[in-house]
C-alpha cells in the first residue's frame, strides 16, 4: 500500500467483482427498457403500462438437474432455457434475467463456457442479464426471468374446460432417453443428448397461443404430472391416448420398447408445451404450428371427471408406473 | 390405483408441491397488484405506470453466509432481509419476492421455522411471496425481491460528488463481532447476535433519502469496500474519519480494542446504509433520522482524488488490513 494511506480494492484473481465484470457484464441483448443494469444494488427496469410482468425462477443443481461434469456451456444454456420455458408456458414475451451462481472455484475457462451458453440463448430471445451474484459453494445455478404478457390473455393452468382438445408440441421422451443412455455410461444419441442439454423453449408458440388456448404448461416433470397440474387447477380431468404421443425418429430407434411409454409419460426435461384448446378453435392450429416450425399433436381430451386416464387406441387402459419427477419423493 | 385406470398425483410425504402449498402459499402479505401468485408457471404482477421496477437477487449458503446449524427462523428472516436491504439502498419500496430453496431433506419443523422467519419480515414490509421452487440439495436459499422507485430518484451508486458528506445509519461492527464470538464457540452477546441474524433492512430510510441523497449503498461487505463501490462508480474518492464510526454499546463493551476498527471498516453483514449528501441538504437529515428512529452519523467526505483514505481525528493515517469480504478471495 502507498504510504499515503490509500486503500484501493484489492485486485484478487477472479474476485466476485471480476467474475461479474469479466464474464457477465458484456454479452447478450441490450434493451431500451433497462434503466440500470448490472453493477448497482438493484436493477431498474421499465414494464410496458398495458402488460403484466411475468416472473419465474428455477434452480439447477449438479447431480440433480444435470450430471456431474456436464459441459459448462450446456449448464449455462439450460439454466436460462428452463426458465424461458416457464415464460413460454404462460404466454409471455421474455425481457430480462438475473443469475445467482454458486461455484466450487472460479475457473475462468468454465465461466467463459457457462457465459457463452447462457448468452447464446439470451441473444436469441432478446433477454438482457440485469443482475445477479456469485458465491463460492456447491455448483448451483438459479435464474429468474421476467417477461410481459397481456394480463387477460396469459395462459393460466386453471383455464382448461371439459371438451378441450389436449395438444403437445414437438416430441416426448427424448430427454429422458438421453439421460438413461448417459447414466448407463454410453455416449448417447447426439440428437437425444441435444434435446436433454439444449432444449429450445417454445417461446414463440406460447406467445401465439395466448389468442388460442385455454390453458398451457411446460412439460418439465413429465406429461402425466404436468397435465395433472392443469387438470387440478382447472377442476377437471383428462383422457390421454398413449399410442398417439409424438416420438422423434431418434427416440423410436434407440428406446427400449418397454420404456417408450414410461419415458414419454413420466420422463421430465422435454420442455415441450402441453396446451388445451376449444375444439372450435382447433382449426387454426396447423397454420400456427407451421409458422412456429413446430409440430402440434393432439394427444387427449379434457373431461369433467377428475384424474388422468391413459388409454390405448383400442380403448384398453394403460397403467403408468409413475406420476412424474418430484424433488422430495 | 383404482381398476379404471385413474392416475392421481402420488401423495408423497412432503413432495415439492406439498412444500410449496403447506408452508409458503398461505402466509405473508396479500397485495392487490398480484394478478397471479404461487402455483402457475409464472407469477403475473402489475407495476405502477410511473415507477421503475427495482430487482435484486442474493443467495445465502450454509457455512458461507450463515453458520452451519443456524436457527431456521433466522435463515428465513435473513434471506429476505439482505435482499430488502438492496432495495433500501436504491430507494425502492418493496413489493414481491420469489424464493428458491435447496434443502438436504424436507423436515417439517425446519420448514415451518424457516417460513415463520421469512414471513415475519415479509409482513412487516408488505412483501408477498409470488413464486419459487424447492429442490433437494445442499442447504442454499436464493431470494429475489421486486420493488418500485421513481426512476429519476433512485439512489444509484454513481451519483456521489466531491464535497458530499458521507453518512452511515445505525452502528457498525456489531455483526462481525457477533460472528467472531460465535465462531470462537461462545454464546455471543444477545444484542450483537440479534444484529447478525436479524438485521433490519433500512427500507424507510432509503425511501426518504430518494429526495435527499446523491448516492447510497448497503453495507454488506464492510464500509470500506462498499464506500469504495460508490467512489468508483462516481469516479471520485473519499476520506473516512475512523474515530467517528458509530459503535453500539454492546459492541464497545465486548470488542477487543485491537479489532474495533477492522470490524467496523471491513466486517460485513451490518446491512446499514452508507449514503452521500450535498452539504447544503445535510440540515434536513436530523429530522429524517428522528422520523425513521435510526441514527445518522457523518463519517467522511467525498473527494476528487480516487481511493479511500482513512484518518484519525488527529490527522494521522490509519491503514486498514483488508478491503472487505470477497467471495472468491
Amino acid at each position: 500500500l502507498p504510504a499515503n494511506g490509500y486503500l484501493l480494492a484489492k485486485l484478487m484473481p477472479l474476485s466476485e467483482f471480476d467474475v461479474i465484470e469479466r464474464y457477465f457484464n458484456v454479452a447478450g441483448a441490450q434493451r431500451d427498457d433497462v434503466v440500470l443494469g448490472i453493477g448497482d444494488d438493484a436493477a431498474l427496469l421499465r414494464v410496458p403500462a398495458d402488460r403484466a410482468l411475468a416472473v419465474a425462477i428455477d434452480t439447477l443443481l449438479e447431480d440433480r438437474h444435470f450430471l456431474s461434469g456436464s459441459d459448462a456451456f450446456d449448464i449455462g444454456y439450460k439454466s436460462l432455457a428452463v426458465n424461458l420455458s416457464d415464460l413460454a408456458a404462460i404466454g409471455a414475451e421474455p425481457a430480462w434475467a438475473t443469475l445467482s451462481l454458486s461455484l466450487p472455484s472460479a475457473d475462468g475457462h468454465w465461466l467463459q463456457a457457462f457465459a457463452d451458453g447462457f448468452f447464446s440463448l439470451a441473444r436469441r430471445f432478446n433477454v438482457q442479464l440485469v443482475g445477479g451474484d456469485t458465491t463460492r459453494g456447491p455448483l448451483s445455478v438459479t435464474v429468474q426471468v421476467h417477461g410481459f404478457v397481456e394480463p387477460d390473455r396469459a395462459l393460466r393452468r386453471s383455464g382448461a374446460q371439459p371438451g378441450d382438445k389436449v395438444y403437445v408440441t414437438g416430441s416426448l421422451g427424448d430427454a429422458a432417453c438421453a439421460l438413461h443412455q448417459l447414466q448407463a455410461g454410453h455416449a448417447g444419441d447426439p440428437l437425444l443428448v441435444e434435446r436433454l442439454n439444449r432444449p429450445v423453449p417454445r417461446v414463440h408458440v406460447g406467445r401465439a397461443l395466448t389468442r388460442q388456448a385455454h390453458a398451457a404448461i411446460d412439460i418439465s416433470d413429465g406429461l402425466l404430472a404436468d397435465l395433472n397440474h392443469i387438470a387440478r387447477a382447472s377442476r377437471c380431468g383428462a383422457t390421454l391416448w398413449v399410442d398417439r404421443l409424438p416420438r422423434s425418429t431418434a427416440f423410436a430407434a434407440s428406446c427400449d420398447p418397454e420404456w417408450v411409454l414410461p419415458m414419454q409419460l413420466s420422463g421430465g426435461d422435454d420442455y415441450e408445451l402441453c396446451f388445451c384448446v376449444d375444439p372450435e378453435r382447433a382449426e387454426r392450429l396447423p397454420a400456427l404450428a407451421a409458422e412456429a416450425g413446430v409440430t402440434f399433436t393432439e394427444v387427449g381430451v379434457m373431461e369433467k371427471k377428475p384424474g388422468i386416464r391413459c388409454r390405448h387406441d383400442d380403448g384398453s387402459i394403460y397403467s403408468p408406473r409413475s406420476g412424474g419427477f418430484d424433488h422430495f419423493a
